[in-house]
């Protein structure tokens, strides 16, 4: 198609500002969710002003952390992966799609299970990262 | 994949927190990064401070129109777009995929094609948006 | 009054910098915020950490929506109209200062009528916008 | 009209969620606008990459600063002030669109005489703000 | 130690960028704080999704304003603050370390007195910035 | 003291909303400060409106990234460290405030041994951190 080759020449200098690309951010993002999640269990019962204090101040780190995390991820997505990492790992954008919307769910729920899943697909995505530098 | 079983019946929900899925946003900010192109390239030469500092403006502003296009992008792509939908639309990822790297060249340049380019692209985005609601 | 003489020649150019106004955007907010309304109050009953959970994310997307009205309504009003407007719609503060206003009850409660009157409020200044450009 | 009555016994709690206003902010933020462009009418030829680094960061500061005198001054107009205000001073909305053009102005510009007329413009908000007080 | 006497001649230009340092924005914000919680106090029994929707405001409201104390302090301690000054004050770091600490509970707890003890670090920090200028 | 007795309690659950601390965002923002310094550097004479945009988003970029540096070290020194840390390293204070007043040198100069010195400082700050997990 006649747009994909007028720019592909310039895909080969789209790292040219960022060029540091890593996976540490997103890991760490998704564990900050699921510490939140633990924190959020082990208040127990809110009986005391404190502890809504601190559910609402939780809720709103998950929140932030699990942007986080597709942050990052659409940053690999869009900004790390070239077209020819895509020959080569055809996963590529289904690998990506999944960790974005494991993210959606992990802001929408208090639910360990869905954040175990998550930090499951950050490896996949971390994997498909280290993979495309050999 | 059993990690897809799992997560699958969730998606149906995905959409609660928003549910308001619009272009408009997408298209006004690919739109003022072309303004600002042709602004800067209106400046002619940068012979005294004001010019320098409206020039430094543009590329600010130009910069985080493009990021909003980016952002307004993904969420289309990964919060809006479900399973169901990558069936009927098979470049789905193609598109948003195209789109986010063009954005990036829009950042990277002072290129009024470049950025006719981007609004290309967000037609492409808008019209698989408006279809998918047939 | 001098003050004013000094700096009117100025405000024709005052458009520089982004030149492209809207009203989608305002609307878009606004829209959300109801929607968020309605979402809470279909919570029921908050009888699990996934519906707090829920309430204080619903929350905090109705504040930031809230504000992003009063920003845009800002954008408009002190950006976009001019002194002539002014004296073609005498009506041009109090229409933005009630829109404003409003918006800040959407803020303090959760209320449909309040933001269904936002919404009034919004079509009110789209109507002034348009007019203005006729 | 009846837009106006229904929402009126609602403005007088409207303050509920702030209730700390202050000038100080605003006068700090177009203080800094003034300081930025000594420093850069200071910075003189620019004749190497750490005085371009500083003219790009002192209008960058500049920049946000100018934001920070508007966003005050919308806080303190649309969210302080209220009706009742407006009857004794019925210039209230003028002085506050003037100080949010000049603050544009000064985004625009690296002028002095600009950014003083927009301390002067301060000033006259400030004094409203006392004087609303007695 | 080498490495400080290499950066030594530099620390004299540090304020080159701001130069307007001042604590109304820490006292400030610590007010706002100290607001915040005797407005949770004052909400009693948590009854309705009004007072519910202002709890999490005012949380979100304190939680930001404690972190703009934070914010404040690190400007004066690392920004303005310089060796010369460390001779002179030998208590410097420890009263910003605990105005910091002191910060991050008033974020954990609603507690009128942790916010109380947050406003006299406030004014330690505020006392010896003064002294500084002497 | 009297003051800080009455706190040090509770610095023991200071940790209690993040506990999840790392170096390695800190390090990433130090790293992409180089790189951007070493991209400027490489832009070379600046003759086309293409390299000047890039200029001002490097220039954009490394301000943001040595805030980052800053923010991240700040969340350490104050958030992490305790009282007990500051017995056992003496040094605590002194390393983390010549590593922000560091991070303000590599914000107003283009200087490639001020960053190499800025990660120097990173690297003290985390041994500090690794040995206080011993």
């Amino acid at each position: 198609m006649i747009i994909r080759k007028m720019i592909k020449p310039v895909y080969a200098h789209c790292d040219i500002p960022c060029g540091i690309y890593e996976t540490d951010s997103m890991r760490h993002a998704a564990e900050t969710c699921l510490r939140m999640i633990e924190k959020i269990e082990a208040l127990g019962e809110l009986d005391s002003q404190d502890k809504w204090n601190n559910f609402v101040r939780m809720v709103d780190i998950k929140e932030k952390h699990a942007q986080r995390v597709k942050d990052e991820a659409y940053i690999l997505w869009s900004d790390y992966f070239k077209p020819e990492h895509l020959t080569r790992f055809p996963q590529l954008h289904d690998v990506f799609w999944r960790l974005a919307k494991q993210a959606s769910i992990v802001k929408q729920t208090v639910d360990k299970a869905a954040c175990e899943q998550l930090l499951h697909n950050v490896t996949e995505a971390d994997t498909l990262f280290t993979d495309s530098k050999k």
